[in-house]
């Protein structure tokens, strides 16, 4: 049986049709929509000879045992954001199901390594506001304490949305173990953004996650009554910010794949009659060279002092997350882009902006690389989320072009 | 028994510790706290030989008869916002009580006109979001149909609530009758800015009240990844806002009274990750010179459209409410400036921002003059709202001095 592009397509829309409503897709990890995705998916792998079973943080793994022990894995994930789109993590998993079923088929159960197939959990951390959930876990990134005590809006706890799962928090660390004979990690993605499209190329390859500096940034001023306080004796922290909301698209410009985005801005009191007395805005800014991220974030402080002084307010920094730069394995991306070409004729290079379970198992040590395909309208996380079909199966041929790719290298490697 | 300032600063000490909390006043209108400074200052009322009733808009009328039926109104409000100051409204009152006083005990219960002192129902407008409420129903400008279905927080109507204090909107037009033979009406209130503290005067005199322009802008971009959209593809709704949030200052500062305020920013998603797709601002300009308010407006939507165009987004406004500048009458400006400065050395004349119930009086063709007392650190609005009580003495003597000169200039008209 070859590899059939159409067929993960038909899987796609399986699961669109059974965990979507109006709004778009609802598989958020932990909710029975999110199980029922997982539960479709064991039935599509029970026809397939592999072993499958969940880890202790709620990651899914099918494993074709192949004649060595050494391993390839791929992975995407099931769970989506709220009214989240058709694409976002299955078409990873469900390409990966594809070139399963193909190697399954082609060397009759028993490949030269052994392919892994994973259903990161918890990739969006959508309800919980922890990303990359079960895939830090397997990479032994994850602390327990912080996460512990998050909630959802319900006030429902993490711990509890898991134990109701089957996962306890507290033995999230014997994830790892899913690491034993990792020689590699391939993961196929929607781009999420434009320039694929820009560039008229349905693939691209991934040189790895940028950096990312995730910062609070408040602004304290005076309020005051927008009638009676003359322009000149006001401490206005809403000017402050906006000076800076422009200023970090300059410091971004410098760099060419650089990103900075100010995302949220919120006003106190932000009544119509009151100058802003606090202002409190989000920073996000990413970059896959460490010092040109740490140079922004660098600028960025510098002109926030600046502003604050001449609005007569002050200004306080506090770090929401960070993540490094993290670069995929040189030989891998050789051999994406390879794959790439020889299936679609052109190929493009190009870093990620948004974060990956990729980014975790490359922090494991493990090669990795990744490959996206086209997003019409760069446009992710909603239900308009789309791709052209002929470049859906487009990727599912590169992806499959380069898990053979990698069996070898694999293999060569001894 | 002469004029005793003291006793003025006395009676606002009582009220407020009978009114107050840890957080500040509390005579919000319509409340049963407000109904009790109500019913304090009647007692107050009833040791003095006046007239004593309600009008059918709840305002607060204490008519003191004279030898003329013609008559001088002074005005001010007992009710307060939620957590407010000690002064703002109460000084009015409690200052025209005294003056109330001395003119029936120097002319021994029967001055040469008459004097109505009024504590108007409603100013703040804390509780429905309509402020001048009673004044209007006085100016004949209020409009019953458009007040009849306003809600508070807990959803009680408006209507409810004045009927629970004895009052049928539906017969607020007759509170009109209460013009009869008004021939002058007097103010005094704390400034509730910084210009007379930056000026080093305890008064001064209001000109008049600003005009206001007070509308929504809504800047539409495109909703995106903040990892994934490259800077020079964004559609970033906040970056327009940003722009207006800054160019509003230019166009206010063009005009030496002239204010423009950006109180109020809501990002939407608004969050880190994210682009600003869509952005809400509140704009709120003033000037005495309605061609200057004029002027202001119309280059705030120019440099808002032009500013969306560069930031590939659009714009929509809509404007939340209006008010023409209202001049005072410049014969009482000329006399309260008189008065101000026999009181206290130097006057200086300057328009009022916030809005008065001055302004509704002026409106209704009665000949009006405000005076302002220094705020200290101009603010207001909140329990740390004060005045110096040296200030707050003078205030009292400069009020009383204009309403003797007043009572004058009214006798003199024939």
């Amino acid at each position: 049986m070859p590899l059939n592009p159409q067929r993960a397509l038909a899987d796609l829309k399986e699961l669109r049709s059974l965990t979507s409503d109006d709004n778009g897709a609802q598989r958020i990890a932990w909710t029975d929509t999110w199980l029922r995705a997982r539960d479709w998916y064991a039935k599509k792998l029970a026809e397939l000879p592999v072993e499958h079973h969940y880890d202790t943080a709620g990651n899914n793994w099918a494993t074709l045992k192949g004649e060595s022990e050494k391993c390839l894995q791929i992975g995407g994930h099931l769970d989506s954001v709220p009214n989240g789109g058709w694409l976002d993590g299955c078409l990873d998993v469900l390409a990966g199901l594809e070139v399963l079923r193909r190697f399954a088929s082609e060397f009759n159960g028993r490949p030269p390594v052994t392919i892994r197939l994973v259903d990161w959990a918890d990739e969006e951390g959508a309800r919980f506001g922890r990303s990359l959930l079960g895939s830090s876990a397997f990479a032994g990134t994850h602390s327990i304490s912080a996460d512990r005590a998050r909630t959802d809006r319900d006030g429902i706890k993490l711990e509890d949305a898991l134990r109701r799962c089957g996962v306890e928090i507290d033995r999230f660390p014997e994830a790892a173990h899913e690491q034993k004979d990792a020689a590699a990690y391939l993961e196929l993605h929607i781009e999420q953004g434009p320039v694929l499209e820009h560039l008229g190329l349905p693939l691209g390859v991934v040189l790895g996650t940028k950096g990312v500096e995730r910062h609070n940034i408040t602004f304290h001023g005076q309020e005051a009554h927008s009638g009676s306080t003359p322009m000149n004796a006001r401490r206005d922290a809403l000017a402050a910010a906006a000076k800076l909301a422009l200023e970090i698209r300059n410091i971004a410009k410098k760099h060419p794949d650089a990103v900075c985005t100010m995302g949220s801005v919120k006003t106190f009191p932000g009544i119509v009659t009151a100058v802003v007395g606090r202002c409190e805005a989000t920073l996000d800014q990413r970059d896959l060279d460490p010092q040109i991220l740490a140079q922004m974030f660098r600028e960025a402080q510098e002109a926030s002092r600046r502003f604050a002084e001449e609005e007569k307010c002050t200004v306080e920094w506090s770090r929401i997350w960070n993540i490094e730069p993290i670069a995929f394995h040189p030989h891998l991306v050789a051999l994406c882009d390879e794959s790439i070409r020889e299936v679609s004729g052109k190929s493009h290079k190009m870093p990620s902006g948004p974060l990956h379970d990729a980014a975790e198992v490359s922090r494991a040590g493990i090669p990795t690389v990744m490959l996206f395909v086209q997003s019409l309208r760069g446009i992710s996380h909603n239900k308009i989320e789309d791709t052209r079909e002929d470049h859906l199966e487009l990727a599912v041929t590169a992806l499959d072009r380069l898990a053979s790719k990698t069996v070898s290298w694999i293999l060569s490697n001894g």
